[in-house]
């Protein structure tokens, strides 16, 4: 990181004029451990499973919708496709616990821990064993993208309900209410959100989760897709890869991830603040600045793809601009700071 | 525009949830006329200039960083350089009105109004004459770029000592004191800055700029960079171009653009808000809501080159991403909604 900041000076620029891009820049060098870190080979890690909780009518879309995106995935036609294609990410798709089979696809990894999880209002989401499988798994996925070539990672989910079980498990491991952490989800009414909130406080209510056990509270109000993103996280930080995660879902992952081993949070970059009502606060609760804020709320990994992207043009600068030294232009205010 | 904003609501996503993208892919689809735009052809165009107010010690760097800036563009060593090579946009350097006589380049246009400004505190920094010449000139680079191929195109400026004349149009043209548009550039002190709004104040008051008057405006307080991307702005509307402006000075410029012209504004497209004081209030004054916020102040374009990769994700996702009807996607709340 060192090195990265101080080349950061030597750059043909004002220092610092770079702001956020210089900053991921050196968080870069410092996850991959060089003062000239590189972004050639990226993947996004795209995570599905199904939640027991829909069963409560937490939000507008049925749980058949899981399997239904995955397909369109599969067939190159959802957003996360395009971005990663304009990103130039290769896409993993990993069917955590989606609660039907799916067709079988070259890009579809089957880490099935169960066909969906629990209605976590009347007990445990899963087991705890399954909370590890699926830590496990997204451990494993990773280090097969290691294997790959691997610079950079970022994180996305698909699971209907997924937003209900990310606000439990956030409340749950911060001790604020279901309200406060509660929203909207793909887009309830005052009603609904009402509802939902209620939902989760019965969930926490019933499984009383230990704040000071991530892996249970995983288990009692998580989801599959969300113990193998954190699995991913850990995974990626144990092979100093850093990790671009995307919004909600993705930050309850990051939640269970950080509380299970903090130094995590040094690995991961935070892509966007997303329109979810809760996830600014999240991102604050973990001490983690989002690159963006765009007013998205789609999921998938598509704000964590746009991460990609400006996490590349911090390193792309540090890299490839040219220093005082090899041209002839005036160090100016830089001399003199 | 109605369009685009129907078929975002036919693509496989809940309504609206692509957020900031959306917006403006619907906005590119105005801008070009089509339901279906495309970003295929992109260019960067950077205009550097001079500036007399220098001669009062407005900022830390000397005059000559201008014509060395360019040279460091030529080379490819520059943060505008490393973006644009990122996004896949051509660049197209122009030399509106650097003090010294540039290298002949093939990547250079030599559109030279004079050898740099006049010092605006001892009248006006250029005549009408220039300030017209200026303007021409934009539109000429702009209309060559257009016959070439081009979907979209983004601003940026070179010019030590510009922001002292950016803040000083936007004083002229807005009615806000010196020192509330006035900021720090690229990094003076306390000290510094109490004198550069010192500055600015005594080139109005010696000038007396007529805020009906944009021409006026831009001959007594602006620069030949300036005048030229405001040039840019117009002819781009004119031929359908979306135009993405960088921070300040492109800001600057877009004032001047938008008061010659009040419909330019709907085909700029903010891409970020900088760090330089100021330039929050200029988009706000403008109507302009920026794409990002990543605390650059680079300038060159910089910004803009990273507008332009969000813009481009709107338009992808826009005509890429499958709708409901072409999958067996459930519309879920959509219906609903």
């Amino acid at each position: 990181m060192a090195e990265a900041r101080a080349r950061q000076y030597e750059l043909t620029k004002p220092a610092g004029s770079l702001g956020r891009l210089e900053e991921v820049s050196v968080k870069i060098a410092g996850i991959q451990g060089k003062g000239n870190p590189q972004i050639k080979h990226k993947a996004m890690i795209v995570m599905a499973g199904d939640h027991g909780v829909v069963d409560e009518k937490v939000g507008n879309w049925p749980r058949e919708v899981t399997a239904q995106m995955v397909e369109n995935f599969l067939h190159g036609g959802a957003g996360i496709n395009v971005l990663s294609r304009q990103v130039g990410a290769r896409v993993v798709f990993v069917d955590m616990g989606v609660a039907s089979d799916l067709k079988p696809d070259k890009q579809l990894i089957v880490k099935k821990v169960a066909y969906g999880t629990k209605n976590m209002c009347l007990g445990p989401a899963m087991t705890v064993a399954q909370a590890v499988k699926s830590l496990e798994a997204g451990i494993e996925v990773v280090t097969t993208e290691v294997k790959k070539g691997l610079d950079i990672v970022g994180t996305g989910d698909m699971g209907i309900g997924n937003t209900t079980a990310s606000s439990a498990i956030f409340a749950a491991l911060s001790g604020k209410t279901a309200a406060e952490v509660t929203g909207r989800g793909t887009g309830i009414t005052d009603e609904q959100l009402k509802h939902k909130i209620d939902v989760i406080k019965r969930a926490l209510e019933v499984n009383k989760p230990n704040p000071e056990k991530p892996l249970e509270v995983l288990a009692k109000v998580g989801g599959f897709e969300i113990g193998g993103l954190a699995g991913v996280m850990l995974g990626a930080a144990a092979a100093h890869i850093p990790v671009v995660i995307d919004g909600f879902i993705s930050g309850a992952a990051a939640l269970i991830a950080t509380a299970l081993s903090p130094q995590v949070k040094d690995y991961i970059i935070a892509a966007h603040v997303s329109a979810e009502s809760g996830h600014a606060m999240m991102l604050n609760y973990m001490g983690l600045k989002p690159l963006m804020s765009l007013d998205m709320r789609l999921g998938e990994g598509t704000g964590a793809a746009l991460g990609l992207f400006i996490a590349e043009a911090g390193v792309r600068t540090l890299v490839e601009m040219a220093t005082f030294a090899e041209t002839a232009v005036d160090e100016g205010g830089n001399a003199r700071a």
